[in-house]
């Protein structure tokens, strides 16, 4: 063992006892699943990656993604060997107020992603390699710590599908290949054949490794820098809780301190203070941009009529043409969507992501990681296959954009399955959240700028059929507004999308019949416009809510919450799908929900007729 | 060509016809997509397929699921000629009302699960081929058509793991590689080796073949059928729109109805009326079933304090010993869901998923076709990966009960990527669905027998922290009901899990204060106790919801929503979590994030105070 070696090790032993110092402080925390990753870490960080931790923003930066996440304590520790948090600091691990958290989050600089639901860190890693590779043309690299567990996710191999079809070289995964997991042995044990032979098939370069040997870890390491044209992945066979003999290699030791940290300590060979100067980067350049030109929204006549999803897409190319940091990721089916005008007009950043939506979900994490706007676009229905990875962004901090077309029955034939029906209530339900649900092309368009340059998850909602254009081109639409398309004074009348136009259709027919209803156009559900709702509480005393989605979580929820504390309080009445459709034309289906607008039209007459004017001020 | 090939290529050609005659009349639908499958499907019904189409309940049936449920037309026709419906229904196809819907439910009886979320009929057919091994010991087999798109979900490779790790040799996928996805080709086009060396890396023996030769796909379904100890994957070259040249292997003819039918069913040889009797099952034998004894649900003692989880653990142990027909299934995280009990006690009726949770309810749907009661459980935050699935599930029709533990903040150190703080929002926007959310253990030891009787999606969100045992061993609590735990008049607190005993120690402090307060367990989320909580409205005038959960879709807006048309209306004050949670321990987290019992007196006093009262009556 050369002098180099030994030192890697010492710093290995270091990782081990900090991971222990640090979880028995908090009386809590995964010391073994760090343990077996530390030798694996020391070599890393002393030597291949290259990370200026004082400028945690610098785009030549490397970066280091722990998949699995509850090896936080190595990563702490990791983070105090290159000095950039104190010893005092590592041990506020998992103490209410510090940033040393349980799993690693984004209040900590050199965190790029949150981690923690196994399955993630990869595919987002796959993500900022992507962005390495094609939008900043930077030759950093992605180096991801995995668990051998994490590997039962389907997102994993998703991850490694597209980073082995993009040949992504300036990636490596690292499996800690401990054997156990929560509550006992993995489906594969110690069979690191068996991990390899998946790699290789979907086209990695694979190299097994003993990950406690720092010379074996060094050459992998090497080679992994060497190798081009495909990404590689180490796969090392380790022991959980290496090192302790109490713990090592045993089952019913995962998520808990060691029982006695000082012994533990003790045959790690003490406690140590080394130091690593960790690389700093290297390579020159700065990002890459691409060349702009104004902004020139698409705009539509009002009289005709257009679907929102069009007005979607339009407006993304020409956004993309005005902001160089946009980019379009799509689940095979931009043709539903519009992205593939996108894809035709700025190829260069139009991501083709197949039919995998976490991966979707979470190669446009890794690319706000390095700062560009992604705009995801699938079906809405089949967001919902990425739901934990939204969640998980949120906890990011991620500032994405979601579009989610073909909402509610009103898609027609197709069928329950493809038409979203919680897509309001679980996207309002991520914190941070923006719900936008526009009811008319021009105002579609006028959002999608605005969803760039909002904070976190931006989720627009568009609808699959053409839809009467009402608002005239270049008319104002803030997120967090919404739009009295309809005045009136005896009984409100609140939808969005295409029940905006139901409703509207019904306050024509009520006119009719000398019965004067309001029509607000809650095109933005979340942030709400709570005064204008409120206003129509008051001088109206009686609400229609109507909306192409279940009664849970939605349009209707969103009025409820801003009225909670109204008094007079309006008599609400909520229409919204409360019985399993099948197929139909979108007319025939939004009737038989009773979302059209001889149902609203009903509604709104009962409760105005019924006196049910409780809430009545004017 | 023997004159039976002869017969087969006639009947793929019938099945073409008629996937084109059906999509025309119902001007949309995936004909090409049916036609690349036909010959392939042809052969499976004429020899392979062992259904009584007569008696789909019958045990003995082969199952065939269509994972790329978007060729429902061959589906369709493939019905016809199993003369299981006629022509004239056929042609209803995607019409209102109409149970031959655009995509495949189980409103026809010999469906077994909905599709057309790609990727999760595989799961799914594993969940059935586990019932047939393990559960039913029948020797059914399990056919899944997949499409060659999907195969880039990540759930496809869940389930060529857990197949392969079973050595499913009753399950046979057969993949139709037809190229095309729906705007363009797929990652891997015509390369079958792809496919080949990424199912073989799984564990599954994989043939490739000519998916037009019907010589070829009998040999490979008798190879399938003879292979023992994996399962097998049929790997078929096919032409999206074979046998008509306006449409075969070009892009753009994605789910729309061809062009010219009347020509390209003359260019297929015209309208045919071939019939087959589709080999009806021919084992022997009867599903398996378990002893059972008589049920003892698990008791706690009132005072003492015990996880609501736990008693979940203990009283799944006690229903499995007193059903046989009760099953549970965990993502690898059983002895923090405490099914790890069930799996000690019942370990023929456990099933491992490991940390794959999509697989996991793919299992449970599978499993409950065969009429088994599945217990799926993970951490709540987990479920999110599995959206999609339990979306899906709702559209089958599937009874399967859901267990989440870990919800919220009150998990403590962990942090947030382990809180569920999205799930009865998510799960209350599932069609049918049930969710409960216990606040005691002889409570949740109650609603766990329930949990197997109901239909639909029934979740069942369990706490981490023990929480006081208040209520008595075999008292009865009955979904969709509440309890009045302390009576009031002056303001009202509704509490659910872990805010029902802070809003209790809330109760007390204002009760020393001379101001009484009514305190509601809401353990009934959906369906809700509207009478109890209308009445509480009428007589205290005020309410004050508190849960461990955002703000959206949970414990509060579904007050809100049976109080929508209550006249006059209490003013109703959520408190809920509302910022992003860090590490801490549960005291200090409740306390943060405004839960907890002083934050809870703050206000319902500050409203009982001010007079809020415009909804009391009494």
């Amino acid at each position: 063992m050369t002098s180099q070696h030994e030192a890697w090790s010492e710093l290995g032993q270091q990782l081990r006892v900090d991971s222990i110092r640090s979880s028995s402080a908090a009386a809590s925390g995964h010391p073994t699943s760090s343990m077996s990753a530390a030798d694996l870490m020391a070599v890393l960080m002393s030597k291949y990656l290259h990370y200026d931790f004082g400028t945690p923003d610098d785009p030549r930066n490397d970066h280091l993604i722990f998949s699995k996440g509850h090896a936080s304590p190595l990563l702490y520790a990791m983070y105090k060997v290159a000095g950039a948090i104190s010893d005092d600091e590592m041990l506020t691990f998992r103490r209410f107020g510090s940033r040393i958290e349980g799993h690693p989050t984004p209040v900590l600089p050199w965190v790029d992603v949150a981690t923690g639901s196994l399955g993630q860190g990869l595919p987002i890693s796959v993500g900022v390699a992507l962005a390495g590779k094609k939008l900043d043309r930077l030759a950093y690299r992605v180096w991801c710590l995995c668990g051998d567990s994490e590997m039962a996710e389907g997102s994993m191999w998703e991850a490694f599908e597209h980073a082995g079809f993009h040949g992504l070289d300036n990636l490596t995964a690292i499996i800690d290949v401990n054997r156990l997991g929560q509550t006992g042995e993995t489906m594969h044990g110690w069979d690191l054949d068996a991990y390899r032979r998946r790699a290789e098939a979907f086209g990695w370069k694979a190299i097994e490794i003993d990950g406690h040997d720092v010379a074996a870890i060094d050459r992998a390491l090497a080679k992994a820098v060497e190798t081009t044209g495909q990404p590689t992945v180490i796969i090392a066979k380790t022991e959980k809780g290496h090192g302790v003999k109490a713990v090592a290699d045993l089952p019913g030791k995962h998520g808990k301190p060691i029982d006695d940290a000082d012994a533990a300590i003790a045959e790690l060979g003490g406690y140590r203070d080394l130091h690593v100067e960790v690389p700093k980067p290297e390579l020159k350049g700065t990002p890459h941009t691409f060349p702009t030109t104004k902004l020139t929204l698409p705009s539509y006549e009002p009289g005709t009529k257009e679907a929102t999803r069009k007005a979607f897409g339009d407006a993304l190319v020409a956004l993309g043409k005005a902001r160089g940091d946009v980019v379009a990721l799509d689940g095979e089916v931009g043709n539903s969507t519009y992205t593939e005008e996108f894809a035709e007009a700025l190829p260069d950043r139009f991501f083709q992501v197949y039919i995998a939506e976490q991966q979707m979900i979470a190669s446009a994490v890794g690319m706000q990681v390095r700062g560009w706007k992604p705009f995801a676009a699938t079906f809405a229905a089949f967001l919902s296959r990425a739901y934990d990875f939204v969640r998980m962004a949120a906890i990011s901090r991620a500032n994405i954009a979601l579009a989610g077309s073909h909402a509610g029955v009103s898609i027609g034939e197709d069928g329950p399955s493809q038409m979203a029906l919680e897509d309001l209530a679980s996207l309002r339900a991520v914190h941070g959240s923006t719900v936008l649900y526009p009811s008319d092309a021009n105002q579609a368009a006028a959002l999608v700028p605005q969803m760039a340059d909002r904070e976190g998850i931006v989720y627009m909602r568009t609808t699959r059929e053409k839809l009467p254009v009402i608002y005239a081109p270049g008319e104002e639409f803030h997120i967090g507004g919404s739009r009295v398309v309809r005045d009136g004074d005896a009984v409100t009348i609140i939808g969005a999308g295409i029940t905006l136009h139901e409703s509207i259709k019904a306050a024509d027919t009520l006119a009719a019949e000398g019965l004067s209803a309001r029509v607000i156009d809650l095109y933005s559900v979340k942030p709400i416009d709570t005064e204008t709702i409120r206003s129509a509480a008051r001088e109206t005393g009686a609400i229609v809510t109507v909306e192409d989605h279940w009664p849970e979580g939605g349009v209707g929820d969103a009025v409820l919450d801003a009225l909670a504390a109204e008094q007079p309080h309006p008599v609400v009445v909520k229409l919204a799908v409360r019985e399993m459709p099948g197929s139909g034309t979108p007319t025939e289906l939004i009737a038989a929900a009773g979302i059209d607008a001889t149902h609203i039209a009903d509604a709104a007459r009962e409760l105005a007729r019924a006196g049910a004017t409780a809430g009545r001020t004017s």
